[in-house]
């Protein structure tokens, strides 16, 4: 079905306001702004108009017009994104979850949380820890994205070594086809084999199959104890021994393994003394380590003596050169800040930068790394080479940042030789970031021909007429 | 496309053992006898063939000529599931994945084991345990059930309350749809945020949706120290306030939370000395918690000390009558018995019985369980009625047991009221068993007339002819 003109597009806007009400069809032209480009930096269009539903008969009612219309709708949340997904494309409606917020209910006897898609992350957190219990999903967006787009984006972030990504926190899910077709399965169940788990289809799948609408979240026991480390790791090959090391010996306390490279360490830190890095040796990697206790007769300390007698283990075996446990929150948040707040440097460090988000076999990765900077050395010696990032998950992120605006050209030689060195090492384009339109040209990098087919096949079968976030993740059926 | 009849059959035959050679395809009466039937008693019929491939590229193979000739195929792993699902229906072929056995690969870094299909759960958890490491799911046919199989019905068992069911467990995954396409996701990244999770879709699916040939399982750092209590609970509303008083006050350590009604303890304790109950009081719930902890430094004794204080506090909230933590390996055995061993003594306990595996919202459960005993009390009088089951998971099992041999129509009356029970309380009809199609009339109860359309769309968009394991969880696409 071609897509109807913008003249076409008025009976159709009228419809909506019909339906919906017109105070949540927009087409003022600085709404349209305002929900024209997410995060990724890529420019999106107007949308034709913004639809702001406030319920899930609202959603279904809009998608059901546009069904019909051919009308192409583009789903947003918070506009967090890194992938282009919900940067609008010409001619697009943006359906926007923003209004379908608030937190419905607490069960602390089956610790879940029925929540609608537009309630941001920071709220989901916030509601958790007044009922004395811990969401376990965080990201640096956290107080601008919304829940339904960490579902639909399958979020990660820093606790994923002890608790998982957002797929492993949802218990219940309601989803609308690009028809109006509402899939609720609401009932929270963490057992429940009756049938195929449609949930699972539309959790990372970018809004391509379906608009997250609602869902039951998992919540864990809010930790009783914490403790933070800050590692100089004798040498890239020693991180990988010391991660295995940390997972026997620390187990399921460990709740987070973050490490940076010394290029990263040394960008950061010249930054001036709110980064400055608690042991001068910078020029080996750095890791940090969090772990958590649930046992509420442990304390802090007794979690640092437990992290302090695993250090004194790995700077006998050599893996270590120095390391240094927090006394306080306050110096556990002065650590994480190195690593957790670097990002919002990058503009001001560099005139251009660029980031990856990658994933790459854990065995392989110490080798991954040194093919890549090497390359990345012989190819833009001019450029910053940042490496950092979760290895618990062996997931890194790689920020390549230049003094001078750089064309475009670069970016794209850049991009040839790194997502190659990914396919080389049979990693991922996109561990967490996912796909939209920015990384669809090297899925096949770590999809194959089949699987991209497949792909294809599902969207097809629940959104034969293609409106739905067309041309995010796969090309729109034809 | 209709069934080929036998006679056809024969081309058929002859091209499968051109393909595969002809030790992969089997017409003899015996190993068509031995592969007719799985452990639900639904009697199968005798396939046409039994084919046993050794390789993905035979599965392949074998799915796209029969696919061709549209010929229905079932999917058979260790044939002990308990919804039917791999009994054969008349003019099947069966496939076989016995042969597709062993474990590939163990990665201790990353914590990873790569197995074929066949492979025996328990020859997994030996293999894991030989590493040093810990493969999570445990259920009672692990001496016989196939990794494949307990992925292809997402197996629950006892230790979802710790580490989750079999869904998350799996890392990476290769199946194969009836066309014969070859699906390989075998990277087993923790982190793939490419495109939409193909591999969730076979999990759980029970066959329909593909063939599993391969998996990278996620393995668990080894529990170091382990320690059981048996609780007798004052009353059963007590239950659900001592669940979420462990899960606070033990965290991550619960590792099993199974809970017996008393009609259940009268009945598996009067069986003798061997299910001897720890304390004379069985006229209220009892329950038997296993916590882990990984922790090298700790002790079985730690652990001990860290039950007996949550218990003595429980004592005192008057949420028990009492309590007794087993002081050996032999000890915890004699308690797990009672609730391990018991479904091997229902066919001495019953002339005839029936056994059913249901989820219920957890905050309902104890009001459904006291509806259901009332209700069946009523409609079957004569019946004995055993309740138990993990509880952690909101997840009973029920067992119907009767003195003399009934009618299929008192079953009916039984099913009717089950099911309608669980329907009334927003539950499910199968938590762990899948729905084959021995529960195929009930899936409606917990899944709406969108949600198994849907399904259908799935069904129809990767295998149109429905070819494999039709009538499985969904009816064939028409």
């Amino acid at each position: 079905m071609p897509t109807p003109s913008d003249a076409a597009f008025i009976p159709l806007a009228d419809a909506l306001a019909d339906a919906l009400g017109p105070a949540v069809v927009s087409t003022d032209p600085a709404d349209r702004e305002r929900h024209a480009s997410d995060w990724s930096g890529l420019q999106g269009s107007r949308p034709r108009a913004v639809l702001r539903p406030r319920t899930t008969e609202q959603v279904s009612a809009a998608l059901r017009l546009c069904s019909a219309a051919g009308q192409p709708v583009v789903v947003q949340g918070g506009l967090t994104g890194l992938a282009g997904g919900a940067s609008v494309q010409e001619g697009e409606v943006a359906l926007s979850l923003d209004r379908l917020a608030g937190v419905e209910a607490i069960d602390p006897a089956a610790m879940t949380m029925t929540v609608k898609a537009g309630t941001t992350l920071a709220a989901v957190q916030a509601a958790a820890e007044e009922a004395g219990l811990f969401y376990a999903v965080d990201i640096g967006a956290r107080g601008s994205c919304t829940i339904g787009g960490t579902i639909a984006t399958n979020a990660g972030g820093i606790r994923v070594v002890r608790y998982g990504m957002t797929r492993l926190q949802v218990l219940g899910l309601e989803a609308v086809l690009a028809d109006g077709t509402v899939l609720s399965d609401m009932g929270g169940m963490l057992k429940n084999n009756t049938g195929f788990d449609l949930k699972q289809l539309f959790i990372g799948a970018e809004g391509a199959l379906g608009v997250v609408t609602r869902a039951v979240l998992r919540l864990q026991p809010a930790p009783r104890a914490r403790a933070t480390a800050w590692l100089a790791v004798a040498d890239d090959s020693s991180l990988i021994t010391l991660l295995s090391a940390a997972r026997q010996r620390l187990g399921s306390s460990l709740a987070a393994f973050e490490a940076m490279w010394p290029g990263y360490l040394s960008a950061i830190t010249a930054r001036g003394p709110h980064y400055r890095a608690p042991l001068a040796d910078i020029a080996t990697p750095a890791v940090l380590i969090d772990v958590f206790g649930d046992d509420p007769a442990a304390t802090d300390a007794d979690l640092r003596e437990r992290l302090e007698g695993f250090l004194a283990d790995a700077l006998e075996q050599g893996w270590l050169n120095d390391a240094v446990i927090a006394e306080s929150i306050y110096q556990s948040r002065r650590l994480w800040a190195i690593r957790d707040e670097a990002p919002a440097e990058y503009s001001t460090l560099f005139r251009s930068s660029k980031g990856y988000d990658v994933s790459i076999p854990i065995g392989r990765m110490i080798d991954a790394v040194r093919v890549l900077e090497t390359a990345l050395s012989g190819a833009v010696p001019e450029a910053a080479v940042l490496i950092y990032g979760h290895l618990g998950d062996a997931n890194i992120h790689v920020v390549i940042g230049f003094d001078a605006p750089v064309e475009k050209a670069v970016y794209g030689r850049v991009d040839d030789l790194l997502y190659g060195t990914v396919r080389d090492f049979s990693g991922s384009v996109s561990a967490e970031h996912g796909i939209g339109v920015l990384k669809r040209q090297w899925l096949g990098f770590t999809r194959s021909a089949a699987e991209i087919a497949t792909m294809e096949r599902l969207k097809a079968a629940l959104d034969p007429s293609g409106i739905l976030n067309p041309g995010r993740v796969v090309a729109a059926p034809s």
